[in-house]
């Protein structure tokens, strides 16, 4: 029995990790989960999963939550998914986190000696240098629920990472990957939250929209597979069928497909290296799909994707900067506080104005984030005037 | 050093074979060969690999060579490949022979406890009984050549056999892919043998254009990973680009992409588990090749493939006849004997005129196989009266 807590449990990827432990009970446990504010899903999640411990966004929320289950501990706050993460009895944390926020509930449960099954991406693209040393010093394992990076996981199974070539991230080019860099310039919000093959949170959606998501991915990828940026392909593939790909030194080229169904990787980042039954309605039949489509990224409709890129080889600080800014410039633009080119505009001059530091601590992490936020909100509130 | 012994070193598997051990000199050594009737082909390969060992057709070759290399060994004639693989000192017979010649060598490298890397098919499909009695007997491994195999090969590394849900194995179409089948009445000899990607000998290129080719690698799949035929399917994909793939219970499929090159699948055998560089021209691109089509198998049109499956099913002696006849029946094509689709009319009813027995012994394997070439002679004589 692997017993998980669940971080982000409100969310898509939060939704789905339940189902997919709901259909294996015999061996997966919810211990205790965190669901920000959306304390209706805590309800509904407490009704099938008797969990002693939840965490919540806010005090007011706890308390409301505490009176209706008095058999249940209740905490709130950020620092509170921290302590849950550190003091809990259990195997694996799923951390469905969207957003920064994630980093360091992953850090804590690591240095309290659990592996993660890590949906959160951020972790990876503002501290993966933090993440990986501290892997290594409590002999934890870290492992992808990201589509792509669950299909590259699965591509090396079986392989020796000295004899890989490149990974070779797949992207469907999101909601505008058939507009002109002209007509980005009027798309709206609801165009943006439009994506043509997933069905995903919002943030992520428009982190897709404009190639952001598919930067940080690669950034991700970097963290996660040890991998140097120069080996490291994004390949445009509309159909999002293929999930990801390995090239190996033979040339040979291992991908993974599948159907756009996120219980995949989430399920395979708690069975690994087993795989179970998933119950899938649709599961992918080539015949019916009949054709797949590639191509090279356009970095200069969507120059998010070189900057992710460029942030990366750098190093140190940029990366958290990159993301805090984009954080803050995603979330005004689905605020109708801003235009869609002003998140590439405002983050790529973040990432350009910012000073080079390199990372050590958590605090450094932390420190780049806040520097990459405030940068952004300053370039928001000039936009608002 | 793995010390290689391989038969059919004169055809196009036997070539890229050499190909393969010469590029990585410090890891593979030839130690003996077999050439059938090419003895020019059996002087060049004695120019760049000092072997102490070689096999031909003929008698009369075999005493030609020997006045030229009086330091070599020569020996003639099928007995004399099978001592070769039993009496020699080497760690891997590399079975390039082409039809049913090849079983026979097979088996006595097994017998003699060696692992077989094998491009015979035939091997498997007429006398996958015996063979895989054998292989646990003497605790020896089958390494697959054929790029289908190897790409599931490749696609099972990291996984367990019982969470298989499917093997699909792809197929090009042949040469005759948009022919109707009335247009197939009237095709030659010279059409059939253009293949639209692969490179290959004669007797496979026809089998590719009636897909009776296709149908023995499913029958070669069943044997090699111990898959019912229920679990295998058969995926029409013209580029050749996806090699073949493995489905399993959570849905997730496993690809093995590649330029159209042998050396690869050859190369993976002899190196399995790890990866060797390969020097290859044109590795795959995704972004050239730009567009992947897949579509289901058309068994009105290719009946052979739908009879293999029915062969396969029934077991007993039926595969062996349907090989036997089908040597018989592609050669005679090959000659202006009888038409194409007299090709599947032959082997149709061989299969059909059969009578069931079980294999227990390679007798049984070799007595099923003669069988079914008496019968296509047969029908080849009444075609030429």
């Amino acid at each position: 029995m692997k017993r998980i807590v669940l971080l982000g449990a409100s969310g898509s990827i939060g939704t789905q990790t339940l189902d997919v432990i709901s259909q294996h009970p015999d061996l997966y446990q919810l211990t205790a989960f965190g669901v920000g504010r959306n304390i209706d899903m805590a309800r509904k999640i407490l009704k099938d999963f008797p969990v002693d411990h939840v965490t919540v966004a806010r005090d007011e929320d706890a308390a409301v939550l505490a009176k209706e289950y008095p058999l249940v501990h209740f905490s709130a706050g950020d620092d509170a998914m921290c302590e849950l993460v550190s003091s809990t009895d259990y195997d694996v944390l799923v951390n469905a986190l969207v957003g920064f926020v994630g980093f360091r509930p992953t850090l804590a449960a690591i240095h309290s000696h659990h592996d993660v099954a890590l949906a959160n991406k951020e972790t990876l693209v503002c501290g993966g240098a933090v993440i990986n040393k501290a892997l290594q010093e409590y002999h934890c394992h870290l492992y992808p629920i990201d589509s792509e990076h669950s299909a590259i996981f699965q591509c090396l199974q079986g392989n020796s990472m000295k004899q890989v070539k490149r990974l070779i991230i797949t992207c469907s080019g999101g909601a505008f990957r058939n507009k002109t860099r002209e007509e980005l310039g009027d798309v709206t919000v609801e165009d943006a939250l439009a994506h043509p093959n997933w069905n995903m949170g919002a943030k992520i959606t428009v982190d897709c929209a404009n190639l952001m998501n598919k930067g940080f991915e690669v950034t991700e990828a970097h963290w996660l597979f040890n991998m140097p940026y120069e080996q490291i392909d994004v390949l445009m593939h509309r159909e999002s069928v293929v999930h990801s790909m390995v090239e190996y030194v033979d040339h040979s080229v291992m991908a993974q497909l599948g159907a756009p169904d996120m219980r995949l990787p989430i399920q395979y980042s708690l069975s690994w290296p087993d795989r179970l039954p998933l119950n899938e309605e649709h599961p992918l039949d080539l015949t019916q799909v009949g054709t797949l489509h590639f191509d090279k990224p356009d970095t200069k409709r969507f120059p998010l994707l070189a900057l992710a890129y460029e942030a990366g080889k750098k190093g140190g600080n940029l990366d958290a900067v990159m993301n805090g800014a984009n954080e803050v410039a995603n979330a005004a633009f689905r605020n109708h506080e801003i235009g869609f080119l002003s998140i590439e505009d405002i983050v790529t001059k973040a990432v350009h104005s910012a000073t080079f530091h390199e990372l050590v601590t958590a605090q450094d992490v932390e420190d780049a984030d806040q520097w990459g936020r405030a940068f952004a909100m300053e370039k928001v509130k000039g936009a608002l005037l």
